[in-house]
C-alpha cells in the first residue's frame, strides 16, 4: 500500500475554503484526521488521545523547536497544532491527511515535510473576491480591508504552493474535484513510487 | 488560456495501451492531434498539409538535427515523426497533444520539450505481462520472449516517467481516469501558471 498524502490547503477569505473541503470530504473515503495537540485544561468528558493530545506548554513548545509540531496557532492563550508524529500514523496506514493553514503555517510545513502537497484555493481575482467579502454584508469595512490587504501579502508567497485551484461563482464542486484529482495524480507520480521498478520485475 | 499538455504515453506489450488511450480520447475533449511529417510519398487522395506533411528524406533528417522533430519512426525505409512546430500550434491552443511512443522516443520527447508529461503505463508485475502475452495465443514463443526481454530493458528508464499507472486486470477505464486526473492535476500545477499572482491581483 502506498503512504498517504500529507494536503495542507490554504485559500484567503473569500475563496470559498470551507465549502470546497466540504464536499471534498464527502467525495474522497481515503482522508483521515489527525488528533491535535493543545495546551488547554481538558474539558469535561474530553479524553487525552481522542479529543486532544493534552499537553504542557513546555512540552507544545519543546515540540515545535525540535520540528515535532507541523503547524500550530495560538488562540486565547492556549497552543492548537499537529503533531508530526500522529500525522505520519495516518499517512503510513495510506490515508491521506487534509490540514486547513495559512501561508505561514503551510510553508512550516513544507520545510519540516517536504513529500506535503501544498494547494491554494482563490478567488478568480482580487477584485471579485472584495466584491463576494462585501457581499456578505456581515463584516464592517475596516475588517473588510484586512483581509483584503492579507490576501494581497500572502499571495506573494504563492511560489511555495504546487497548486493553484481557482473557485469561480458557485464552482465548488469543481474545485473539490480539482483537489481529488491532485490526490489521486500525486499518488501516481513516480518520486512518490520509487521502487516501481523492482516492485514490476517482482524483486 | 492556458497552454495545453504534450502526453506521452508508453507502455510494453501487454499493458492495454490501446484500450486505455481509446478510453482515454472518448473521455477527453481537450484533445487534438497534430500531423505528422513523412518522406513517403502521398498516396492517390492524400493532402499535403492535412493527412502528412509530406518532406524529403534530407529535410527530415535536417529537422531531426536541429531539434524540430519531438519523435520518429522509421517504417519500411521512411520516416514519420511529430514535428515541433505542428505540435506547438495545438498546446498554444490550449489542447492536450497525445503521444503514444517507445521509450526512447519518449526520452527525446523529455530532451526537446521538458514540459512534456511523461506516463508509463503497467502492467501489474512482469509476471503477469508474460500471463497476458501468453493468454493471446496469437504469437510464436520467440517473439513473447522478446516482448519481455524489452519490457525489462525498458523498465530501466522508467526514471525519465513523471507518472506511472497500472492496468489491473479490466482497469482500463480506471486507467484513463488516471489519466484525466493527471491532466487536470497537471494543469493546475503552480510552474504551468507563473503568471497567477498578477493574474489575481488584476496586473
Amino acid at each position: 500500500m502506498s503512504r498517504g498524502l500529507l494536503l495542507v490547503i490554504s485559500g484567503p477569505a473569500g475563496s470559498g475554503k470551507g465549502t470546497v473541503i466540504k464536499y471534498l470530504m464527502e467525495k474522497e473515503r481515503d482522508i483521515a484526521y489527525s488528533v491535535s495537540a493543545t495546551t488547554r485544561s481538558p474539558r469535561p468528558g474530553e479524553v487525552d488521545g481522542v479529543n486532544y493530545h493534552f499537553i504542557s506548554v513546555d512540552e507544545f513548545k519543546s515540540r515545535i523547536e525540535h520540528g515535532g509540531i507541523l503547524e500550530y496557532t495560538e488562540y486565547c492563550g492556549n497552543f492548537y497544532g499537529t503533531p508530526k508524529k500522529e500525522a505520519e500514523e495516518v499517512l503510513d496506514a495510506g490515508k491521506n491527511l487534509i490540514l486547513e493553514i495559512e501561508v505561514e503555517g503551510a510553508a512550516n510545513v513544507k520545510r519540516i515535510c517536504p513529500d506535503a502537497v501544498l494547494i491554494m484555493l482563490l478567488p478568480p481575482s482580487h477584485a471579485e473576491q472584495e466584491r463576494r467579502l462585501r457581499g456578505r454584508g456581515t463584516e464592517p469595512e475596516d475588517k473588510i480591508l484586512a483581509r483584503l490587504a492579507q490576501a494581497r501579502e500572502e499571495i506573494k508567497q504563492l511560489g511555495i504552493y504546487d497548486y493553484i485551484v481557482y473557485n469561480q461563482d458557485g464552482a465548488a464542486e469543481e474545485c473539490a474535484q480539482d483537489i481529488s484529482s491532485i490526490i489521486r495524480a500525486e499518488r501516481l507520480s513516480r518520486r512518490r513510487n520509487p521502487d516501481a521498478e523492482s516492485k514490476f520485475l517482482g524483486n
